[in-house]
């Protein structure tokens, strides 16, 4: 027996198109080419991704499993080819997408998932610290491909107006590195780009880690934790601090990229003093960036 | 003593202009013109909000501080006279974030809120039912203030595919109605319009029940969870369904409002035989939908 | 037609007793004999709320439907009789559940719910905060009946450690107020008791913002600001302490209760120089907490 | 210079023992012995951990880096010799702290991590599916050490007593398999037992996922989806049937296991015709449930 549910091809209680239409929170891990805790070559992610195409008006429904296949064609294939970035995957996934469905003009991929490598303290402990990627893709029919790669990053900032005030108050002689309230900031940095261009996630993830007061890591004994005080107090930032940090810092790393990446940093502080965050986000062609801060 | 910090005004670490500086999630009850518990006229939403102005290149830092208290006297304007509607203060709190940032050049106001209404069984039972409101502003210095409201609301759907493949292998006769998976769907309708244009967060909750395979219920006893499901399966619905059904639905609804409003809607099935979600969105000027639906 | 599923009396597929079954987050507004935002007596506090019974092994199943009509009744009521605590109202509900259910032993009711409050800043400006409610209620039938009531609030503490190793590192004097790592704190208490008893809320609210190593506030201008941080650093505070100062406010503001009120503090600090979390907590009950502390 | 500071050495501000004190959500891959997505016999893990020690009375703090060392350690070791399983894991750890911890009496570690490995559907595709494990360790000095392991499964259910109530109001024929709500259900089964007792997460998955209507899958063409629909409508399950399920299978998987494991096992259906959910659970030890059901 051939089970065939037509229904997808049919036309639909209504007439609209749908801009996007799919999966969502597909759980998969996935083999890339990266450093792994085992120091072999490669690497497991385990990714969270969501997959849309567009349908047109005239048709009901779009065929959600083909979705699937797709993504579980591309993460099969990692086994013996492990992918090079979330983010090429993200593009294989997105051509495969426009064959499978021969009615849709666009298709978008995004994937998230949790990342470690090492670092570093102060003083030179090694450690080994998390992060967060998000990649994408979104191509048109005869259009172009844009890659998306994103970090998220979990540092430290210290209020500079706070130990500004605080000189007032108590008349701390000048000089004197001042307490302040600081606290836990999540800086995400997310660049989109055409297919061609190649950026690495650790790039983004340095690019980041050098705009807080200071990077956090999960073991600090004694003199380490006194040097990420004393460090974040010498280096206070407010959350627009920390974006334009984080803009100056990828302007200067990355002087071969084409002015057309487009660029979102955002920066959320989870004030000490507030139960509610600071926020602070730049969105702009990379271009536009370049012409700001000469 | 007058404690002054001036950072702010101060030239930052590096000159880029941010899209949007503030707070988030600030949490706030707010006394609004609506039916409450109580059968009173005014009714108390609990708020999460978030308040942002943008900052130009050569101003290190924005007064947060200031935007709270924006808020502030706005929502105890509300206690003497309770505000009409969310996206109303939202407009209203993006007129004054201007006057109080004069550095700023547009504002941005989100506000989200849980909020209960009557509803009514199949049977004819009353119920009380929980919908998320979402509500904000954006405005321009020297432009345009618009205003979103939008509406999330917890359904049912029943596939109509699996309902066919049933109905295929088990060979059953035309015209029973066949056993699907069906699952909990959350669809959310937002629109963004104008200032002077006023639309009801009621009309588009109608909206949107109309648009599952059925509504959902806190209580339903034994007949009425019968006729749910009923309703149901001679309702089937893919998620590209709901959001086509609530398209039509607004169109109906509102033949007067201008064609520049801009629609989003999307629909999001729990699927009951998967681990993931099955989605679907359509955004859109209204202008746009009219014409494709004839 | 008179519908009646029997399926729930009837003998299920294995004859096991079940603890607890129920309904879960079911969201309701109920009004409280409490000031409100409006300055009337009477507030809305907006509740989740699960409902519990257990099941005996000849029998298939609970009858759900049961417990949401008792939760609607409780809650009506409250429209002309405002509820005079929440754990008043879960141990109402755990006694009608016992009437419903005449298969149940016992009956479990647990709510939380989103509290505002006054405050008011160091330097005595009013401010409007919000706060966490949890309360419940525990039946055995032909025992005794508990309720519970608990409060989450957000603070803030500074390290002393941090302090040391700075002073230390950096050479301070003594009795300069040096700088540390500081962070948001989330602070829960929790007494469980005998029907009789009666505990405000508010009181355990009081008791837990006097234990951290500052309160924080929806709105700091620039002194106040200063004042905080200062206030915080001269107080400053391991998660151990915050949760050894409650559990002394704690002793110190209830000397009537009795010995046998069962107390569970724990306290969470979002470390600013850490990805992860710093956690403590107590529980005991308040004679052994009185024996210790002398 | 040797920096230490002896704060926690010292007495704290209110001489109250602590029952745990540690560090909550440090983020670690681990290596385990387990089946992996390229046929490699070892598998990584991404865990969540939190790890606490008591503190007595006399003594003001815990020294909290010392439980990520601990971590670090066990971490480390299993680079060369993967870990046998994350209770073993816990375990170890527990063994470790109160070496580290001199002044402790107990210990207690909890991990969580996501889990994937092979399923396959009614018609034989092999699929390959998301759950996730929870692991722990307690140990007292001088005492025994016992082990915590358990699962969390996504599965489906049909409901039985909303087929019968259809089936009378339609006036369907007797044996004919009826539509009905159903929805994801959530499942987990949670042992603790003592260190010389070996359990398998994957025998604990299967006893879960014999336990719903109908298990969820991430691919299913036509046919399988039918096959999944027609599977749940046949064997319609309560909330309460999952759980006495779950314990039946246990119950039989188990004949070797000793009298004194502690059993845990909740089931929540995210009711497609409610927006809350179902729930039902049992607690108790094997001892019990081996003399319930004969």
């Amino acid at each position: 027996m051939t089970l065939k549910c037509d229904l997808q091809y049919g036309r639909g209680n209504a007439g609209y198109k749908l801009s996007r239409v799919g999966v969502r929170g597909v759980r998969k891990p996935v083999l890339v080419q990266r450093q792994g805790i085992n120091n072999t070559l490669n690497n497991i992610l385990n990714c969270s991704i969501d997959i849309f195409v567009d349908l047109p008006a005239e048709q009901k429904g779009s065929h959600m499993s083909r979705n699937v296949e797709v993504l579980n064609e591309v993460v099969e294939e990692s086994v013996s080819h492990p992918i090079t970035g979330l983010e090429d995957m993200a593009a294989d996934m997105c051509r495969r997408l426009l064959v499978h469905h021969e009615y849709a003009q666009t298709a978008d991929v995004t994937i998230i998932a949790e990342y470690f490598r090492n670092s570093r303290t102060p003083l030179g402990r090694d450690t080994y610290e998390m992060y967060n990627l998000m990649a994408g893709g979104h191509i048109e029919r005869d259009g172009a491909l844009t890659k998306k790669i994103g970090v998220e990053v979990v540092g430290m900032t210290a209020c500079p107006c706070g130990q500004q005030t605080v000189t007032e108050m108590l008349e701390y002689p000048e000089g004197l590195t001042v307490m302040t309230h600081n606290q836990r900031n999540v800086c995400t940095l997310t660049l989109e780009f055409p297919e061609d261009i190649s950026i690495e996630a650790d790039d983004l993830i340095d690019v980041v880690e050098a705009s807080f007061s200071s990077s956090t890591y999960e073991l600090l004994k004694r003199p380490d934790e006194g040097q990420v005080i004393i460090n974040a107090h010498r280096n206070p930032k407010f959350v627009e601090d920390v974006v334009r940090s984080a803009l100056e810092n990828l302007v200067a790393r990355f002087p071969d990229l084409p002015d057309e990446v487009y660029v979102d940093v955002a920066s959320e502080s989870e004030e000490s003093i507030h139960k509610h965050n600071a926020f602070a986000e730049r969105e702009g062609f990379l271009g536009e960036l370049r012409g700001e801060n000469q």
